[in-house]
Formats: C-alpha cells, structure tokens, sequence
C-alpha cells in the first residue's frame, strides 16, 4: 500500500476533517477547502491540513500534482463538485463519501461525465455529533468502507482509493452501487425514520408518562437523537429505495393500528399482532453475529454493581482473571437506588461458569 | 414490612414463578396452580411453591388462611380468574401482574365485583424468553412495579400489596389505571410493534443487504425478539391506548414515504425528513436520565480492545483505580479484525482524564 502524496479534501463536516486527519497520522500533505469557513478554519486548527480559502477550480493548478480528491460534501451536492473536482484535477482519481450511491453516478452520467477517474465510496461510520469538531483520526478504524465501482473505473485509480482506504484503518468491500442503495436504505436510512417516528411520539408526552421508560424504548430510538438537516438529504438522496421499505413498516403499523381499533374480534386483532411480531422474531435472528460470521446467540448474565469507580471494572477483571470473554456489556441502571446491573453477555457454555466466578467473588448475581 | 405467611400464585410463567421464587427466599408458604400441568411441575421443581394440580376453586377453603392471592395469568385472562379469586378466597387480598390495567378494573366492576379487596400491580420487570425455566428470584429487584389502586380499594390491603412489593426488591410506585396503560401505551407497548414493523423488513432481504448492518439497526430491532403470543394478548388487552399512538407512528411514516414517492420539491421532501428527524430529536431528549432523576448526557471514549478474556476488565479495572466512574458501556465489534471497539460513556467533564488515563496505559483511544 502506497500513501497518496498529496490529497485535497473538498468538505470539512465530521468525515471530511476525520479523512484529513487520518491522513496527516500518515503524512500525506492535505489541502481543504469548503465553502463554510468557520469550518475550514476549526479543520485546519485541529490539525486536518492545510486550509485553502479560495474555490477549488481556481487554484487547482497551482497544487499540482494531487493523487487523490476527497469529496466529502453533502449527498445532493456531491454530483456537481464531482464534475468540476474532474475538471479541475484532470490527472487526480476523485472519490467521494456520500450515503447514497447510484444517483451520484446517474447524475454524473447523465451530465456526460467520464468516469474512468470517479470511484464512489462510502465509509460506514458516523456520530449522532456532526461538524468539523467531532472529528477524530479514528473514526474509520475497524468500520467497512465501502466502494460501488462503475464499469468504466480506471482499475489502476480503483486500487489507489482501496489502498487509501486500508490506510485511515476501515477495511474495504466493493459493492454494486444499486445493492448499496438498497442496503443502506434496509439498515440504516429507514430505521432512523422508524426510531425518529418513535421518538417524536415523546415530544407533546406528559412527564408522568415518560417515567414507566424502560431499556426496551431507550435502545430504539437512541439514534433518533442525529441531525435532522444531514438526515434530511441523505434520506431524499436515497428516495427511491428508502420509499418502499418505509411505506411497508408504515402499512404493517397501520394493518395492526387498523385492526385494534376496528369493530375486529379478540382473536383477529391477537392474529394481528402475533404476525407482526412473530415475523419480526424471525427478521431479527437473520443478522449476521459479530466479525461478519453468523454466530450464536449471547446470553445475559446480570450482576448486581455499586455506581461507584472501580465496581465496574472489579466485575469484568474477575470475569477475564476466570478466562471468560464476554462478548457485550449493557448497563442497566436501578430505580431508588445506587446501584446498576451489568449484564454480561457470554456464550451459553459459559453462562454456569460465569455465574459461579461471579458468586465465589461476593457479586449478586441476579439470575 | 411483614411479609405475608401464606401467599397463592395463579399462573406460573415467567412472572408468577420468579413471584414464587422471590416469596420463598423470604420464608413464605407458597402455593401454585396453573392449567399447565408442565408449567405447573416446573414451577414446583425450581422452589417456587408447592403446586396444587387441582382447580383452586375448589381447594380454597382448605388453603385458609391466605393473605395474598397473585394472578399471573395473560392479560385477558386476569377479569375472570380476579373474580373467582375473590370468591374463593373471601378474607384474601387478590393483586395480579398484568401490563394493563384499566380493562381488568372495568370488567370486573361491570361484572358487579366488590374491588375493595382487589389491588392491580404491574411489575416493570421482563425478559425476552419466558415460562417457568426463564424465572428468577431476582426478576424484580431495583425494578418499579406499579400498584393502580381503585378508589374502593381497602388502605389496608394496599399496604399489605405495597410491603409485599418491597420484599421483592422492587420499587413501589402508585399512578392511576388510565394513566399507567398510556405510560405503557407509549414506552412499552408502541415501541415493541415498531421494532417488530422494523425488523420484520429483514425478513425476506437478501443476505448481502445485512452484512452492511451496523449498531444502529441492531438497537432499533433489539426487543423485536421477543414473544408474539404474549405481546399479542398485551397488546390487544391495551388496544384503546396503543391504536391512536401506533396510528400516530404509522402516519408520520407514510407521510414522508408519500413525499418521496410524490412529484414533490427536493425542498419539501427534505422539509418532511427534516420535521421527522427533528420531532424525534426533541422527543428524544425528554426521557428521563438514570435514577428517576434529568441529569447530564453521558459521552461515549471508543477505546479498542482486544476481543479475548480479560481485555475489557483491564480496561475497566484501569478506570476504576483512576476513580472514574463509568456510567454504561457499548461493546462494538469490528469487521476483519479480532477487537472490539468498548465506548465508555462516562460524564462530558471526565472525558480528558479518562482518554489520559487510557493513552497512558497504552490502550488504543479512538478520539
């Protein structure tokens, strides 16, 4: 893997000032430009390269040679920066970093535009905190990034961005930009809706109601607390796929809604609600498990832990001096009382060994 | 807080069993029925009281003197055998367990049932598996369990519920009937069919569109693995309270599934995502912090650990002997690689010293 020797970053929110981070950690000589300049200036005092006040077009000659152009501006304005980044860098291999894939390159076909040096990609990380500020050199590292080639890319400038990519620490896969779309619209466009509709029910809510809250609810709608601009056109960028698997959860919540408030009988309304639920038992236990690998499913083992320093920390050295991996950890914080449940997450096997280290050491196990 | 001497369990689920199992920790003379020969067996060989094969009808009278009869039956069932109960136990105190509440108290009062002996509970206590082999002793400990009393209800027999109650480990809390089945309605009760509506969209997806799926997706659709014919029975039990609120969830769906379908501006697509996003985003920050008190929001420091024994305790162990407190931790796994990323949430001020004390002892910090 050969670095870029000189990378221009056009857009500095949270993934373009993260990219050029990730960069200057490997000493590439960045170049950023975006039309906000309090972004350009907080990108470039964070450490992310070199701040380039003036429009790209114009001063691209005078950064010749540039290996690599980064567009990392918002979904509906990526087209059109992508143009004239190709016009501007007529030797460089342009990519992008957009949720959305196939109208990028439509719209870009469709303007006449020669695709040999545009490579789109999509790196699968993202904060519920956006701007330049939230940026971290890490915030590729461990995650996909995902590259959507068109036929006509250059396989040579194809390398140049997968090598790149292996560079910030995400670990590359190629898809076809239709199936990205897709899948992105499946996993990750409509749930936000979905958790975002949830979430919204609680805004007029009276505050008694909100107390009974339990784990269940906080974990659907944690990420409905993400930026309603950025969601806004990543979401209509992705129209077409986002629109059927929103109009098909909707259609099941209303067939349910329909029937509970219908003149149903008792046994049609329960019909209703075992389907829904019972297919939503089956789609649930079609995610893939950790490491990409489909895996068996972890079982919780709740101990009981003072909320001070330290309590944490003793139950997971216990459980690691035992040999035990626990594989997640969730917290769950008690009512009218100062303590919390760890709930430690172990492969079945393991669930009587875990139990009885945890017991021997003094911690209440709750089950 | 005097425990009662002899306590009747009608039902051994989940719930009426982990009921047992608490009340026999407690030294209390437990007996069981339930129509489920197996269940019943069950309950019985776990320790959670003796099982009584016959109808309890017809037993009562040699069961005298009971204090307190616990109905953990399905929501539907619970009018008819609460009136039975209170028939064939007449000095008894008859609470019962279910996740609604107004429709037990209206059915057994159009049935001309004297409730001044009748308290309805709602332990806020459940796990994703049920029956007798998934109870534990423990099931209701730093959890709220709701007492709706009726105006009719006797002091007396309240507080005898109530101390019963805390002998469970479980926080008492009272809210009238109408206003706990909207709490439910909302918190608990919506957010299962939206996970469920959610998830049931994977159920038929091509495998390639779920290797893409992140943590977002898996948090959205966590509770969706939970039982159908239970959440059938609760749900048409509270169909009054749910239909307008899943109504509500479904409309905000559809209308912005309609703008993007629709020969609608970029600018009002946008605008519906946008108001979508943003109720979400509000609605989102009224849930109550940990403690039953509004408190900060956490911040989550990624660190990256190796994903074998002890590797999260070192990490936690270290926080710990630096006095910081962690507030809740998220396991991620990585793709390709064998770590996990564990974010330590701890509060916004602590961030710095907790990133230090990490760098320090040479764990990877990922911002």
């Amino acid at each position: 893997m050969r670095p870029p020797r000189r990378l221009v970053i056009i857009g500095t929110g949270l993934i373009g000032t993260s990219i050029g981070l990730a960069a200057r950690v490997g000493g590439v000589d960045v170049h950023l430009f975006d039309r906000n300049p309090e972004h350009l200036r907080q990108a470039e005092q964070m450490g992310a390269g070199t701040a380039e006040p003036r429009d790209f077009a114009t001063v691209a000659s005078d950064l010749v040679p540039v290996d690599l152009v980064v567009i990392a501006v918002p979904p509906s304005a990526v087209p059109s920066v992508a143009a004239q980044a190709l016009r501007a860098f007529p030797e460089a291999t342009v990519t992008d970093v957009s949720s959305v894939k196939t109208t990028v390159v439509s719209r870009l076909r469709d303007a006449g535009v020669d695709l040999r040096r545009f490579v789109p990609g999509h790196p699968m990380a993202g904060r519920e905190i956006s701007g330049p500020s939230a940026a971290t050199a890490d915030l590729f590292y461990g995650r996909p990034w995902l590259l959507t080639p068109t036929l006509e890319a250059d396989p040579v400038r194809l390398g140049l961005v997968a090598d790149w990519v292996g560079l910030t620490g995400a670990v590359v896969r190629h898809m076809p930009a239709e199936l990205h779309d897709q899948a992105v619209a499946l996993t990750s466009h409509t749930p936000q809706l979905v958790a975002s509709a949830m979430a919204a029910q609680l805004q007029h809510a009276p505050e008694q109601l909100l107390g009974v809250a339990g784990q269940g609810l906080r974990d659907v709608i944690r990420i409905a607390a993400s930026d309603p601009q950025l969601w806004a056109d990543i979401v209509t960028s992705n129209a077409a796929e986002v629109a059927p698997v929103l109009q098909s959860v909707a259609a099941e919540l209303l067939h349910v809604a329909q029937q509970l408030t219908a003149a149903a009988s008792v046994e049609s309304r329960q019909l209703a609600v075992a389907n829904l639920v019972g297919s939503g038992q089956v789609g649930c236990a079609r995610l893939p498990a950790k490491h990409g690998g489909v895996g068996p499913a972890f079982v919780a083992v709740p101990v009981e832990v003072a909320d001070t320093p330290g309590a944490l920390g003793e139950v997971f050295a216990t459980a690691g001096r035992a040999g035990i991996n626990l594989e997640d950890v969730r917290i769950e914080h008690t009512v009218g009382r100062l303590t919390a449940i760890a709930h430690l997450y172990v492969l079945p096997e393991v669930v009587p060994e875990l139990a009885e280290v945890m017991h021997e050491k003094g911690w209440r196990v709750l089950e």
